[in-house]
């Protein structure tokens, strides 16, 4: 079974929204519903500023990929914002293939770093990550990264 | 001694790349160079993208915000990339000041989210972000967040 992976456009805003939204209910996380995401990425995909990625037709997972400034690079840092296949079609390569091509778009961006935010206790997106030479250790320093922060009240 | 914070514009891009090269060269980290982030910043400066704060007259401090597009909330998602204060003018709370006013210009642009990468061993940092109300441990999950990555080549 072939699993192409393709560049999203506004035109696939809604199944880009359900996966994540599907995404966040499984691991129950706070979702603003499928409709909110879709309306948000119809605004979104195609610009500079988000890439997502869909494996399937109909697609069965997806990437979203951000892009914003960076002085340090002479293009922009990307984040891998979600990384998601829907659990009938895991353990088949196609989170490794979508990575793949996460890796071939930020590059063709001119990104000079990608970066991902993964929790502490996921020792499966930890393992994932590791077999596909990303690591939360900065090769320079030796030292982990970690992501402090808050949300923001309006 | 009042140490008033600003908001930089494309005119303060040399005293802005100055302090990050300052800030990397003080801790190993490697550095294009001031002459280079002065230029890169001077297209940024102004632009949607890019925030920079100076403490003092003349600057003695410098916040670097970075913005991008999220689906997850209305507006968009704040990165707080480098904070720093010139030796000589530590332990005076600039650095707190800095960050309040990086709170304000975050939220004023209608960031739903301000994340900090931290290096784990870098205790320093790590107390000033917590006794800030900032911290790594996601509140709804309770996990940890680590920052995964690497850089990319052209």
């Amino acid at each position: 079974v072939t699993c192409p992976v393709r560049v999203a456009d506004a035109g696939d805003a809604d199944v880009v929204g359900l996966l994540l939204h599907e995404f966040n209910r499984e691991f129950g996380v706070p979702t603003p519903g499928p409709g909110v995401l879709a309306e948000r990425l119809r605004a979104l995909l195609g610009g500079e500023g988000v890439l997502a990625l869909l494996a399937g037709e109909p697609p069965v997972g997806v990437a979203l990929l951000t892009f914003r400034p960076s002085v340090w690079f002479p293009g922009p840092a990307a984040t891998l914002e979600e990384l998601y296949v829907v659990p009938a079609r895991r353990r088949a390569g196609i989170g490794g293939r979508l990575l793949d091509r996460v890796l071939v778009e930020a590059t063709a961006r001119g990104a000079g770093t990608l970066e991902i935010p993964v929790d502490e206790g996921d020792a499966d997106a930890r393992r994932f990550y590791e077999a596909h030479g990303l690591f939360h250790v900065d090769p320079q320093s030796g030292d982990g990264r970690l992501l402090y922060g808050r949300d923001l009240e309006p």
